[in-house]
C-alpha cells in the first residue's frame, strides 16, 4: 500500500496521523506525563481506543473512525472481495457505538459508508482518499472557524475555555482553541484561563499541555473556581466546543459546560460554542433528545489506580451535558456564524 | 492532669478529642482509604496540624486552636509560671495565621485570651474548662441548627450539599451535615447529593464517607455536574456551611460554594447556609473584605504524590469564595434563623 500524501499539520505534535497503511494515535490519556503513540492496523482496535478515550474529541473520534473503515474494508477484502461490504458492517456498527454522545463518529462512518456504492474493486485507496479529506477538510474547517470566531473578540480579552477542544481533538488546530489559537496570535488576547474539567481533566492534561507546546501562557483552575473567577475579573468570552448541535440549537459538550454557560449568563460574559458542521444534527430538533453517554464511576472514584472513595456510595458520571440554544450567544460553523442560534437560522445553513 | 469528661459525641467516629492532658485529631488528609489518628501535645504542632489540614472545617479548626491555648499555656507556666501570658503570644498568633478564612480560629483564640487576666495560679483547669466547653457549645449549637434548618425542609426533597460541614468539620454532628442529619432521621429527605469539591475531595472522602458510617444513603457528582444535575432533576435546596459571614451577610464557604449558588438561582433552589454564630463576623461589613487563602498549586495538580501536569502554566488555586447576601435564602445559626438576610437582620441577632 502506498505512502499517502500526509495530514497539514500546523502543531508541534500530532493526536492523528495515517502513514502507510497504519493508524497512529497519540495516547491522551498518558499526556501531559508521557508522550505516546501507538499503531493501528484494526478497525476493532481503533473502535476500542475510542471507548477508552485513547484518542477523544468530537472531531478527532470522526476522523479516527474514518480511517478505522479504510482498516475494517482492506481486512474484509482480503478475505472475502466479493463480500467486503456486508462482512464490515459489524465492525461499523462497533465503531458508531463506541461513544454515543457526539454525533461526528456517525457522520464520519455515514460518508464512508455512502461511498461504498461507488467502489467496484479494491476499496482501501478510495476510501482512504476520502478518510484523508475528511481528515484535511477537519483541519481546513478549524482554520476558517478560528478566522470567523476571531472576528468577534475585541483587544486585551481574557478568555475561559473548558474541556479541550483542540488540535488534540480535532484533525489539528482545534475548534474553541483554533479561535483562541487565532486571536492569540493576533494579539487581541490578555489572558487565557482553562478549567481543569473533572474527572478526566482534560483542561489540566490536555489543553494547557497543547497550548503550552504553542508558547500560549495558560491560568488554571478547578472547575468550580470559574464562577468565583468571573465574579472577580473582567472577563469576555466563554469560548467552548460542542460534541453534538441539535436543529435548534441547543449544545451538547463535556460535562461542566452547562454550569459554566449558567455562570456566563449571571456575569455578562459571552457565550461562543465553536464546531465543525459535521456536529450538527439536523435530525435532532432539540437538546433533550441527545444521547448522554456515562462513563464508568472510577473516572470520579479513582486516580490512575489510587481510589480515593468508599465503596457504599452511588456514583453519577455523566460525560457531557446539554445547554439550550437560548443560553449560547454565537455558534461559530466553517460554515458561517449564527448569533442568537434558533432553528430557523440553523436551518438557512444546514437545511 | 486529671482525666476531664469527654465531648459528647453522637457519631460512631470523632474528628476531635481531649484526653489525659493529649488533644487527638482524626488525620482527614488520609481518609476514607485509612482511618489514622495523632496525639498533640504542643500548640504549635496543632497550628501545622490545621494548616496542613489534618483538622478542617471552620467549628474544628476553632476548637482545635481552643485546645492548642491550653497546651500552650501549660508548657509556658511549666518554663515560666511569671510571664506564661506574655510568652505564648507567638504561639497564638502562628495559630490564628495557620488559616487566615475561617473567623472561628481567630474568635476561639480570642475568647481563650480574654479567660487570661481571670487566671492567677496554674492556668491548665481553668483554660481547659473553656476549652471543653467551646468543644460541648459547638456540638449543642449543631443540634439546635439540625433542628431549626430542619423545620424548613418538607418531605420528598431532594437536597446538594457541597465540601465537608458535617462532623468532621465541627465539634461533632455538623453544620450542613447536622440539618441533613435531622432531616434524613425525619424521613423529609428523598435523595442526598454530594459534590466531589476539588481540589481537596472533601465531598468524596469525607462528607460521602461521614454520611455513609451514618447510614444515611449518597450519590455524588463532580463539582461541574451540580447545574446538570439541577436542570434535570427536582432540587428543593443547597445546604452548605460557611467559614465565615459577613456583617451584610455575605458569606465565604468553601471554593464552588458560589458556583452552585449561582445554579441555584438559576433553577429555583433554595440556598440554606448553616453555621454557628462563630462564623458571624460583624466587624466586616462585607464579604469583599474577608481574606481569601490561596492554597498550594500542588492541590490541583498533584494526586497525591502522582503529578499530572506540565509545569510551564499558572496554576490559581483560591479555597474560598464569596457569595453575596442578596442571593441567599436562609442563614441558619443556633440563635435564629434569618431569612433573605442583610445587615439589619443579622444585628438583630448578633448586634
Amino acid at each position: 500500500m502506498k505512502n499517502k500524501k500526509s495530514q497539514q499539520q500546523t502543531e508541534s505534535f500530532y493526536a492523528i496521523k495515517w502513514n502507510a497503511g497504519i493508524l497512529t494515535l497519540l495516547d491522551q490519556r498518558k499526556l501531559p506525563n508521557e508522550v505516546i503513540y501507538h499503531d493501528y492496523t484494526s478497525a476493532l482496535d481503533i473502535a476500542d481506543a475510542i471507548k477508552k478515550m485513547v484518542v477523544r474529541g468530537a472531531p478527532a473520534i470522526g476522523i479516527a473512525a474514518a480511517y478505522a473503515v479504510v482498516l475494517a474494508a482492506r481486512s474484509a477484502y482480503q478475505d472475502s472481495p466479493d463480500n467486503w461490504r456486508d462482512n464490515i458492517e459489524e465492525a461499523l456498527d462497533i465503531l458508531v457505538a463506541a461513544r454515543p454522545t457526539a454525533v461526528n463518529l456517525d457522520w464520519a462512518v455515514s460518508k464512508m459508508r455512502e461511498k461504498f456504492k461507488t467502489i467496484e474493486s479494491n476499496p482501501e485507496t478510495t476510501l482512504l482518499d476520502l478518510a484523508i479529506k475528511i481528515h484535511n477538510d477537519d483541519i481546513a474547517a478549524n482554520h476558517e472557524m478560528g478566522r470567523l470566531g476571531t472576528k468577534l473578540i475585541r483587544p486585551n480579552s481574557n478568555v475561559i475555555t473548558h474541556c479541550n477542544a483542540g488540535a488534540l481533538a480535532t484533525g489539528g488546530y482545534g475548534t474553541a482553541l483554533g479561535v483562541i489559537r487565532t486571536a492569540y496570535q493576533q494579539g487581541l488576547l490578555e489572558k487565557v484561563y482553562v478549567s481543569e474539567t473533572r474527572p478526566w481533566h482534560q483542561g489540566t492534561r490536555l489543553t494547557s499541555w497543547e497550548l503550552t507546546q504553542d508558547n500560549i501562557p495558560v491560568s488554571l483552575l478547578i472547575d468550580s473556581a470559574i464562577s468565583n473567577l468571573m465574579q472577580i475579573e473582567k472577563i469576555s468570552w466563554l469560548i467552548v466546543g460542542a460534541d453534538r448541535i441539535a436543529a435548534n440549537g441547543d449544545i451538547a459538550n463535556k460535562i461542566g459546560t452547562y454550569s459554566h454557560i449558567v455562570s456566563a449568563k449571571h456575569h455578562n460574559v459571552k457565550v461562543m460554542v465553536v464546531a465543525p458542521s459535521s456536529t450538527i444534527d439536523m435530525k435532532i430538533d432539540s437538546g433533550k433528545k441527545i444521547p448522554i453517554e456515562e462513563r464508568p464511576a472510577k473516572e470520579v472514584t479513582h486516580f490512575y489506580e489510587t481510589k480515593m472513595f468508599p465503596n457504599s456510595t452511588k456514583i453519577l458520571n455523566p460525560a457531557f451535558d446539554v445547554t439550550p440554544a437560548s443560553m449560547i450567544d454565537y455558534i461559530v460553523t466553517e460554515k458561517g456564524v449564527i448569533c442568537d442560534p434558533d432553528v430557523k437560522k440553523l436551518l438557512t445553513i444546514f437545511g
